[in-house]
């Protein structure tokens, strides 16, 4: 008896979802490793002139903002456009929202422009893009945006916006607006290396290409694999240092299986 | 008594040529750490201000169009154009061959106004440019392009460029035309960690510049090392999972020597 | 009873320093993990439309040539004209000096417009920002300027700048153009791997954005990080191999301590 997460895990496995990502030179080779490790196939196109096309055959696309620019910013759109025409489930990654007058221009053109089925981010980005007081300093989560239930804010800003919201943090909040998931699992060291949120998005990329329809539940099975994968990666090597835990973390994702998804995840539905 | 890929490799460390790139920045990071791997020493350059200057004064150059976009393709041209009148060998991937008009454009101009010396893909990328039929979808081979003999593939192509045609997969093959060498070291596990493809056209670019004049052998020694320190990789660190095995590759080409490369060599000529 | 280099690694893993950087994609990955890894937080933005708003915000700003190009050139002077304005130090790594008029010209504009806090550089591309002859070939410092004495061109160049001048090499010198430092520490496998040379303009930002009011004490810090971080990488990895040691260096970076750094920096004043 296992649970839609497992099962999904095991369908991006099996189906080796293709994702295109229009996302950041800091961390698009951790990426297109974790896509590979977790069993589906990526994609980096950021050209103008092949980016809807791309977009256009992919499983799913996602954009990620960490290093945009003018060009960038285009290629997205005319991505996102195309995603939407065909029905490929596009995921946002706010990075850095609040820092820039560039960068917030940017999400809110995508905002309006492209439908996108997740949107995921730490705290401080989210609390940007739902218009709360939010204090950005670089793309890091700042500890002034601790307060508030981000269970809470994850559900209003997806009612809002009407598709799923994730926020990642010590704990991760998942919403659509009607149903919440909390997810325990993760490892305070995940912060202390660069891309794992950029990895949050390239597994939500693949799962939710595996499983377009159920937005939701991929965005819970792609956070669980994330967490699952820092804590064994931190009981494997996480005292030796950043760099074999970054290591580790790509190792662990590599051997998932759903049988230990299924035995590690701790989650549990809040009450709206 | 050994063979010309051991001493190939022998003069690649003696004298440690220029490798210019101008490359993909998804696996960029992995390129110059496996030239400098195999003892030779990389530079990326693309600003078409600085690109032909640079390929001038190089021992070889690496196209790669992985990430390709309007201001790189001309980069390409001109630092393809410079190589070519310096005698500088280029080598050249095809990435995502047939993914997009973009890169179908890009791939035609390159071939057109480039002396290339070893052009070098996966099966689905050297049948889109051999002009037959090829599933393309992202920047993987694909399962419906394992049919027919790519050693002959590679030698029709070879023959119809006048180039070295190098075609990666389970086993490798590789054709000037003339002859065909069919390389059968390696390991699976090389295709589930992003930029394998990529490090063999550092590892040819590394070679050819050792060995301009030989681009046969230069491509079967490349393609040599990266399967012999595939398989070390794997043999050390393969069962840890993905970030393992991807260090151990970097570790295993920069522990390389002539003698191991002879000893666990397999390749064999094929009778066209 | 330490010293103020040990204070001042205290003193970024207290204040968490912005590092924002404009660098090269080979590395940049690198860069954001070892920023990390120090204690810092890093930023990367090198779109014009928000290179100043960003450098006005940070601790410290990075320029680094390394990939540079027409567009990231302009950024380059936006920001470090920003960063003057608002007193953040900037670190300069005129990576590739001399390979292309390109890079010099770069060179030429950034330092003519730009207040550099700290230049980091290998003695070839000190040399040719000095004006002395330098045999430039590709990023590596080449042999042939092992000639002269470090620590005097770079107390010379200091003096000429007026700011600090951090030559890298098997022992670095570090001058203000009044005191010079030659730093003993660190290991020959640093050459081998990329990216080393800019991990150390990360880590002269990060202490810079600590200390901004004592860039030579920033910068001797910052180095000896770096060198004992080497050394103790080599005993955990360094016969692994290049990927090994890659590893272990950011493990030895994030497990640095002021005790470690105490016990085993070996630095010395010259007399100039």
């Amino acid at each position: 008896m296992s649970s839609i997460y497992a099962e999904l895990l095991e369908r991006v496995q099996a189906e080796t979802p293709l994702v295109h990502h229009i996302t950041n030179y800091v961390t698009v080779n951790d990426c297109a490793n974790i896509t590979l490790a977790i069993g589906a196939s990526p994609i980096m196109a950021d050209a103008i002139e092949e980016a809807g096309e791309i977009a256009a055959m992919a499983s799913s696309l996602v954009l990620n903002i960490g290093t945009l620019n003018s060009r960038t910013i285009e290629s997205m759109l005319v991505a996102g456009k195309a995603a939407n025409e065909k029905g490929v489930p596009v995921v946002f990654g706010p990075v850095g929202a609040g820092a820039s007058n560039l960068r917030n221009g940017a999400i809110k053109r995508i905002m309006d422009d492209v439908k996108v089925s997740v949107i995921c981010g730490n705290i401080s980005e989210i609390r940007y893009v739902s218009g709360l007081d939010a204090t950005t300093r670089g793309v890091d989560a700042h500890e002034n945006d601790a307060t508030g239930d981000p269970g809470l804010i994850a559900c209003e800003l997806a009612k809002k916006l009407g598709c799923v919201v994730a926020i990642t943090g010590a704990a991760d909040s998942v919403s659509n607006g009607q149903r919440t998931i909390r997810i325990e699992n993760g490892h305070s060291a995940l912060s202390k290396i660069t891309g794992t949120g950029c990895m949050c998005s390239s597994l939500l990329g693949s799962f939710c290409g595996a499983a377009p329809d159920k937005p939701l539940d991929a965005a819970v099975a792609a956070l669980l694999c994330m967490g699952v994968a820092g804590e064994i990666a931190f009981e494997k090597a996480g005292l030796l240092g950043g760099g074999s835990y970054r290591t580790a973390i790509l190792d662990a994702v590599s051997k998932l299986d759903a049988g230990t998804l299924e035995r590690r995840a701790m989650y549990h539905e809040a009450r709206n």
